[in-house]
């Protein structure tokens, strides 16, 4: 948030900033899903819906298990959310009590351990690192449930800010000492559909009882209109059901009527991740190229976390001289990973081609000079 | 939401039902809004906004402050939010540490309690009655102070489910009583601009570090778009940022312009209220002849609120027979005033009049036959 608004303000006084920083598609929502909410709109009935989200909606996204991975899933165990933030919400206020101990991964997305702290729980930040993929395992995870119990964990696959994807065998294992030692499994998969060599796997074809977060913000370049979903076991839904009532009545109408349509603009979306993946070959060529080659293979996402423990061992103050001295505006690693972030900067490819290669010229310019 | 699903079970098996139970508007969003919203849908870039709201949004709400109520605020005290419900979340986050206890009437809109129960905190339900118009006065929040110390109060004018407004006198008194006794004073205005004969005011005007909550959901007919904003003071702004950055990222886009056009809408929605007008005085004169006439004058919002005690104690079951038999859908008190709503049911004008007139008949003929 800092770097946007240093951005912004630089771009106030004229200069010029490659936007590497943004979290979210630089793509327009795909028209089809536009034209659909239109329709919508002509209606004008825009009001309240189930709590748990439009029938046809939450068909459509049980559906999209069965066509996408095979996996059946009860329309009745759907539930719409207000983009994955308020899945998360609805998941942590279900599964938990305040006190709770939830494991998550350092680097990982720092919300969750926002909304859990301001929810009354313990987020317990487990470092990850190249030796595992940056995934958790059982290991890791038994290791903090004996120093003090868990009540969950947390995995996020394709990760941000590391682009990781976990493996079938990886989940299939946090799931099962999940289900050992009595723990929900939360399984965030908002990045899924954005994998350029090995498909993701969701965390339900491992265990039906594995909570899954999910949304249409990335893949369908959705951001801003809050809408995701959950599938969440059966006997969840009834309390997160009556969460939603009270927490937020319903989801935005045209939002879900936009989601429904989403799953029939894969034409439109296929030819935008395409685009990331020429900006992902492009950087995997390039980053080594001016001295940016400390980062691990980008298996999806739209995200490159780089170390540049070789520059500088304050992260902050890197991605702050990039953005005053080279024009480029990337994350520092601190918001991910409050202990070894000092030496990470993520560097998103969710631009153009053209905003990629401007980028590295601008980086590769002033690295040579520093 | 019982009531609902009934009434849903009975009209498919083909029965017919009078909707007397809905919360919400039944007329669509204004056409002037939609039509903004479509421009808006045809530019594509529908991304996140700043976390706080969209500037232009912002600001367009401080001015209708000083339109509406002749009360200056600050752009930046305004906090665009997901319905007033996201308003509420972060507000009590906010204010409150886990276990404070928050004041609030019996009556009263029961998410209020629900969700200060599922963030940790204590709701004190305070009964009210027609001795005070049903409104909380500095001698009720004092005697529930001295019991054990509360940390803030809530009020709701024009209030659901009674309809009553709160004299600009009364909401004065409130406010000098949270300022004496250290409270956070928040008042939910989502009804405002739904007043019949006296206006209501602002808590604004009577202490400007008052928390305003607010929705376009209820005036300006636009539930199913979950956008609502909360003025706060200065001194909170930094700490709500960060809460909607992690909670909910931002509003959702398209509903931030809609309602930025809501503002200019005045003339659609005057004339849908006029039409709740039209049902209320149909109402307040029809409903004592059918024996219904324990009620208050209905001063604002689109309720009103009867004692049924000469017919029954038990809400819930009249309810229910009253959906059976009579095919009219009403909401028991229960769900608004755990001790004292055995008695008493809420009615919604926010249909047309064709259908009071119909539930008139149809509660009229049954209660004779009773």
């Amino acid at each position: 948030m800092d770097v946007m608004n240093q951005a912004a303000a630089i771009e106030r006084r004229g200069g010029s900033v490659v936007h590497m920083e943004v979290g979210q598609p630089s793509a327009p929502t795909p028209a089809s899903i536009r034209a659909a909410t239109a329709r919508a709109l002509e209606d004008g009935r825009i009001g309240y819906t189930q709590a748990l989200g439009t029938d046809s909606l939450r068909a459509r996204i049980a559906r999209h298990y069965a066509q996408a991975y095979g996996v059946e899933v009860a329309a009745e165990r759907v539930v719409v959310t207000t983009g994955s933030s308020g899945g998360f919400i609805l998941t942590f206020l279900a599964c938990f009590q305040p006190g709770d101990r939830v494991a998550i991964t350092a680097p990982g997305y720092p919300a969750y351990r926002n909304i859990l702290i301001a929810l009354g729980l313990e987020p317990v930040a487990i470092e990850v690192g190249p030796e595992t993929r940056f995934a958790l395992t059982p290991e890791l995870i038994e290791r903090a449930h004996r120093e003090k119990p868990l009540a969950g964990v947390l995995t996020m696959s394709p990760a941000n800010p590391t682009g990781v994807v976990m493996t079938p065998d990886a989940i299939a294992e946090v799931a099962a000492c999940c289900r050992k030692l009595g723990l929900w499994y939360i399984s965030d998969e908002i990045y899924h559909g954005l994998t350029y060599d090995t498909p993701a796997t969701t965390a339900l074809a491992a265990d039906p009882d594995a909570i899954i977060v999910n949304s249409f913000s990335k893949y369908y370049c959705m951001t801003g209109w809050r809408v995701g979903w959950l599938v969440v076991p059966e006997r969840l839904v009834r309390a997160i059901e009556r969460l939603q009532q009270n927490f937020s009545i319903s989801v935005p109408y045209l939002s879900q009527v936009a989601g429904e349509a989403a799953f029939d603009a894969t034409a439109e979306c296929e030819a935008i991740k395409a685009g990331y993946a020429q900006n992902r070959a492009f950087l995997l060529k390039a980053l080594p190229e001016i001295g940016l080659g400390d980062f691990l293979p980008v298996d999806g996402a739209f995200y490159i976390y780089l170390d540049i423990g070789r520059y500088s061992n304050d992260s902050m103050a890197f991605c702050r001289s990039a953005l005053e001295e080279a024009g480029v505006a990337i994350t520092p690693g601190l918001d991910f990973d409050e202990g070894r972030g000092a030496r990470t900067v993520r560097l998103s490819f969710a631009g153009s081609l053209a905003e990629c290669e401007e980028a590295v010229s601008r980086l590769g310019t002033w690295l040579r000079k520093r």
